[in-house]
């Protein structure tokens, strides 16, 4: 790796606890002296909070998949320009809270959007630029359910137990398709072992930093 | 033509008379008997509305060309679902204020998007729909701009001349490759010849539905 920074994305289902260790990744990569900006998909820019809304709050009828797809990529390509391209050129390191994957997963696996119009879209706005690493949060359905039981559900929570199997199965084909990049972690464990786990791959990541 | 009804678009620069000409044909064709619905892209439903101000307004800071696009195409593709396909359905003529023809113009021509990000996006929305006719408003750009002089410039408008020039090829090599589908309309003709010239496509495309 060339760079002295790093990009990572966290993906999984609900209620894995990505937002959990997502704090912790933070503490740990800011621990090591870096800064680190923290973001999430959709999200992330004025427009791709307005794009959230719009997905996920069901406020404006039903949304075509392909719809869905489209304004998932346009919040995508705007947060690489203002947010994620520019911490990075400075040097920062960035952990996202979602990205391509779960569009891939959600959409594609989910709802059945066409593998040519993700791929398409995918190439159109990240061009050469992938993460460094994906931590993939991963646990059966029933664990992830079992953990968001006292939250309120959104759109995609409402939907129903065998989206939510697609959903995990593509993304555990991500996972096999780039073995390299994305590593599962499984999420059904103790929270300190899951812990563990990432902060091994997170040194890792920080060594080959500090070597380059 | 198999259907009875017709799906009508209007295409052209800002200035050159089509939202004039839009009333006329609407007034023809409603006057032959025939439901019309009148639309407009961006536009058309509540999620593009918010699209049209989103891109239009400039009130959120840059968007870039593939942003601007994949908004553009998720604006279209609820419009077609909403909108457009249920018309047709339903046997009503649609008469739309531009279209993909202008998505290619504008961001393609104009913007520099690539071919293959128009054309994938073009294939996933519309499948085999395509506009019977195609009514394009053509004109040097200075009789566009002179037409426009007395409103208040929106952030299209406000773009250079080159730009414009780039968005008239665009038009004009989409008439070029599409002659069947797309009429090209010298709109720097008086009101009446202009008139003249639409009233014959129209009153073909109504003796066509007539006959089927």
């Amino acid at each position: 790796m060339a760079t002295t920074n790093g990009f990572i994305t966290l993906e999984g289902i609900e209620g894995v606890g990505k937002s959990t260790n997502l704090a912790y990744l933070e503490e740990l990569i800011a621990g090591a002296g870096h800064e680190v900006v923290v973001t999430r998909e959709p999200g992330g820019t004025p427009l791709g909070e307005q794009i959230r809304r719009w997905v996920l709050d069901e406020e404006h009828g039903d949304v075509s998949p392909e719809v869905e797809t489209m304004l998932m990529f346009a919040a995508r390509a705007q947060h690489l320009d203002d947010v994620i391209r520019p911490a990075l050129a400075r040097g920062a390191w960035v952990l996202c809270d979602r990205f391509t994957d779960a569009t891939i997963a959600y959409q594609g696996g989910g709802r059945g959007v066409s593998n040519e119009l993700l791929t398409t879209l995918k190439h159109a706005i990240q061009r050469d630029l992938e993460p460094d690493l994906t931590l993939l949060f991963d646990a059966p359905i029933e664990v992830g359910f079992g953990r968001i039981a006292n939250r309120e559900p959104d759109h995609f929570e409402r939907e129903n137990r065998e989206f939510f199997e697609r959903v995990r199965a593509a993304y555990l084909g991500q996972a096999d398709r780039f073995p390299q990049r994305i590593k599962r972690v499984d999420a059904a464990r103790t929270l300190h072992d899951v812990k563990q786990e990432i902060r091994g791959h997170i040194e890792r990541l920080l060594a080959v930093a500090e070597d380059a």
